[in-house]
């Protein structure tokens, strides 16, 4: 077997440096979910790779890590959250009250080129509501999805789209269905040279071409309007995206509408949004109210999940980070640790209650367990450790410790009591 | 392609009633582990899947979920985190200061026949302390996976043995190396059947015999070194277990020498213990000061690494939850969730203000979205929110709101400022 030693290409090794940031990111959002009445749920890292070809889209499921269990099942990493969440809600909860409020967390896996940004492992953080189909419910999530970055002081956009208006003109054009789909791929990869080539194709590339270009506020949407009034999907589209204005607008007036935002997935329905920073897509999300019904039993002509609505987001965890990074928002954690060490092994016993003693206290106490002299014990601790305790032949007589701070160099002899928890 | 909508054999969903257990055993014993001094760490869910072949053991590398990937690679879901964090630490931190003390939570995954409290996805939770090689260390690591649990309330066994002991009286018998492998598997599995049958074919059964029945406290060692005073090896290990035994013993006596305690996995070196509760293995551990070695590099004559001594152990962390749970060591959990419900639908922006309201202040609000009735929200809400708010004409001419409280029945006529946080 040819292996290497190392890790594999387009996956990462976390440093406890970068767990400390990614915890401290996690946490502050997941409160945010929470306060919102988000509840976490976690379905399984492998599932069957069929649920995932049913509606997720052809580039997500030719990128996937597919492969057959030694049971013979077509089975993959799950490239993404929703459609797991779906098939989760069919198996657990049908039964139950609406809505349902979840959140997750979890590693997805997509067989990419790994560049800046892109890994083969990567996490998503977000949530999923399901079934209630009212505008507010929207709001509620777009609302959720801006204030979750706004608390870490992001600098981002919020753009809003309804992706019935761009498939309303384009079901309105005598374009091949082929087309439609490259069109709308194109869009989504910004490929405006590949858009181009297509319009020469139809009468209606005018049209397309202002619905693209529009960028504004509710108050621009009449003229759109407008624009599309032959096509009755785009006018429904535009109606559902105000429907939703009314109350995002409660929460904030920092969006742009741009339908622009297809979303490289296909079982959006409606409303979509994305957020962009630092020139990433760092979140997207919107309504897919005919993703549930997929998962429920075929047969039963009478099953109520057939049309359960669902509205949802999720943050590229990683990429949040990067510009968190990139706009220097990461703050500094304190180091609080102490290091005990010991002149002469015979006060090892005592240095170990001492341990105990703190851990007990809630301090963080690292015993040094290298038999090493107080001196080579400094050097260690140096920019590793705010503390050093040093126990020697007064120390241990008394009963009491010497507390350096590698900080300030400056060291008091005390009573293990009389260290204050410091983290 | 043939696939159910259901999720695999052997793998499972959390709910958020899961989640809320597995988080408060999570947080509970990360701080134990942070109080030592462990600091996070997090490897890739897939790696090569050479670099557990290496020395994993045959049990583990055969139920490896394997598979190659998209450039042909031959890789896997990683079956524990061991071997990972050795590579890990060659990769990142071979150059650093010692020691290293890493934690670490993930899952890890093995193709078994599922069944109670074995799973295919599991998570372990565990720490390893690399480059040092004194007793000390050996305690720490001890004591740390007893006092994580002991916290907890829970009733455990903690068994101690070191593997040299049976290897050592192995050695000094006729039998052929397939037996003696043999004999070490029938160990690990309890298999007495297995292990009789094999001593028929040696003259130092008895020996054996008398290792494997050894039951006790350091002050018994003396009576068993007498007995395999012909093995230099078992001397030796039982020395080395002597020697982290007066560390041990400042932590807790709540210890049992056990030599059937050989550990499944191949990179095993000497001290090993396990944590046993209800029938079920929680926690495994021990000394491997030859595996990092495997990942240093070959050609270097000088690579240090190649005599990295660690410690380290792994809470196999749903079965910890298993007898958390059978022994009735779960809190209930506080629900202090608040529903906001409208009489009529003029109301909803200023519900939509008090939610907002609410949730700045850390409180935990849902806003009703399902356009219902109070009568029907309250059906809803009921066994699933501490407290509901009503806002009606009176609530929102007076800019106040009527709080219910689910459990009792008895509401309050209030400022929104009025409602102290509740979590």
């Amino acid at each position: 077997m040819d292996f290497k030693t190392e890790k594999l290409r387009g996956f990462r090794d976390f440093l406890p440096e970068d767990m400390k940031i990614r915890n401290y990111v996690r946490k502050a959002i997941e409160k945010k979910f929470k306060l919102y009445g988000f509840d976490e749920i976690l379905t399984p890292t492998v599932e069957y790779t069929g649920i995932f070809t049913l509606k997720s889209g052809e580039e997500i499921t030719e990128s996937m890590f597919a492969f057959k269990d030694k049971g013979n099942r077509d089975v993959c990493l799950k490239p993404e959250q929703t459609v797991s969440t779906a098939r989760f809600f069919i198996e657990n909860f049908k039964n139950f009250a609406m809505p349902l409020k979840f959140y997750y967390f979890c590693p997805v896996f997509r067989y990419d080129e790994p560049q800046h940004a892109r890994y083969r492992e990567f996490w998503h953080l977000g949530v999923e509501l399901i079934g209630s189909n009212t505008p507010e419910s929207d709001a509620e999530v777009i609302s959720l999805a801006y204030c979750g970055l706004k608390q870490l002081n992001l600098n981002f956009e919020l753009e809003l789209s309804n992706i019935k208006v761009i498939k309303g003109v384009l079901n309105s054009t005598n374009l091949s269905r082929g087309d439609k789909e490259k069109i709308l791929h194109y869009i989504d990869k910004h490929n405006d040279e590949g858009i181009n080539e297509i319009l020469k194709r139809t009468d209606n590339g005018e049209i397309l071409n202002k619905v693209l270009s529009f960028k504004g506020k509710r108050g621009n949407l009449n003229e759109l309007k407008n624009i599309v009034r032959n096509c009755p999907e785009a006018i429904e589209g535009i109606e559902e995206l105000e429907n939703i204005l009314n109350f995002v607008e409660m929460f904030n007036n920092d969006y742009v509408i741009n339908f622009n935002i297809v979303r490289g997935l296909d079982y959006y329905t409606s409303n979509v949004f994305e957020i962009h920073a630092n020139d990433m897509q760092i979140c997207g999300g919107g309504r897919y109210d005919n993703l549930i019904g997929l998962f429920s039993d075929k047969d039963s002509k009478n099953d109520k999940n057939k049309g359960v609505p669902a509205v949802g987001f999720a943050y590229g965890f990683d990429r949040v980070i990067e510009a968190l990074k990139a706009q220097n928002l990461i703050p500094k954690f304190e180091n609080n640790k102490i290091l005990i060490t010991y002149v002469s092994e015979e006060f090892l016993p005592y240095c170990i209650k001492v341990a105990g003693e703190l851990r007990e206290r809630n301090i963080t106490a690292d015993l040094d367990i290298m038999k090493r002299k107080v001196k080579k014990a400094m050097e260690y601790a140096n920019n590793k450790y705010r503390y050093v305790i040093v126990v020697g032949k007064k120390e241990f007589e008394e009963g009491r410790i010497t507390l350096r701070d590698m900080e300030s160099g400056g060291q008091k002899f005390l009573d293990v009591g009389e260290i204050e928890p410091l983290c």
